[in-house]
């Protein structure tokens, strides 16, 4: 090449390694990082530092958090008695904005995967055990995406979680609310058939 | 809110000021900077930071470099009495993936767009200009985007640079290579059928 300076190359390379950012969009990111302002740039590393640093995860649900329980888990208002398994951090933003639970949450950074050799032991499941002692926890919502590894996961925890006597559920599929039959696959429009429900 | 700790709503805020960017993405690139090692991101940042410090522009074409001239001004394989005008850095770099362009460049940083302010004392503009000062230069290239302000832009440019006797050229507009009559809007097509070419 020798037309593009040395760290800019290397910053185009840094930014194409995010997930859904291409090429291109990297080669925009690293020019318009050129085009900043020293102080620009330099809030943008310190951003990049300080969640980097000085955030963790939560002593209890593993959702990321700057102190040692996270406001959820440590919130007085929120009903201790469900949990809310997800896939990810980012899953619990999701059900956040629906305001509608108010529950806790549990995440588990993972799901199991053995063909790839992702097994109970790499994602946070014996976190959550950890928290279905005693008898607080009366309900664990399996919230994991609808995918083949979403749903081995959901299966392989309620195998042991209801032992224990807790109600183990998941959410409902079916058709998107507002979404047309035409576009509907057929394992959905099967699953939404057979899960009907009376008016 | 208050489900998300406040470092990585910063980030994910700093993310958002990219454009291209939506919120998705910067939540979702935020969420992959906290699951890389602290090296990584350490990298990341260090990447940003050394862009931005170690490259400014080339004091003769005013392209970003590390160094004072940058390789292609300073390259003797270039054919030093053609300049090629662009807007930005980034279109030196969809010129140079051509390899059929040898001559050199100069970046105008900027378009005048009057209507915003945008005037010639705004971009590189006098820069060029001082490039011009003897005979070696036989012609220039207006390769700006054929948009209103690029066009502005040229016709401004070629105004000053043809009483030096310069030859002033610009990119032919047509049909994309490629490219289907059907999708062609009525202005590319009008501009293919009067610049149209003798076989």
């Amino acid at each position: 090449m020798g037309y593009t300076a040395a760290p800019l190359e290397r910053l185009i390379e840094e930014f194409s390694k995010f997930k859904g950012i291409g090429a291109k969009n990297a080669t925009r990111m690293a020019y318009q990082v050129m085009s900043m302002t020293d102080e620009e740039a330099q809030k943008l590393a310190e951003a990049i530092q300080g969640a980097h640093t000085r955030i963790h995860r939560c002593r209890i649900c593993q959702n990321y958090t700057e102190a040692d329980v996270c406001p959820i888990c440590s919130s007085a208002k929120r009903d201790d008695s469900v949990i809310c398994v997800v896939e990810k951090p980012r899953d619990v933003q999701v059900f956040e904005r629906t305001r509608e639970y108010n529950g806790l949450y549990h995440v588990l950074h993972g799901l199991m995967d053995p063909i790839n050799g992702v097994t109970a032991e790499h994602i946070c499941v014996k976190e959550l055990l950890a928290r279905l002692h005693g008898d607080k926890v009366k309900e664990v919502i399996m919230a994991m995406n609808p995918t083949v590894e979403g749903e081995a996961t959901a299966m392989y925890l309620a195998k042991l979680i209801k032992p224990l006597g807790i109600k183990t559920t998941r959410l409902a599929q079916g058709l998107p609310v507002g979404g047309n039959l035409e576009y509907v696959d057929e394992n959905t429009l099967y699953r939404a058939l057979s899960d009907r429900a009376e008016l």
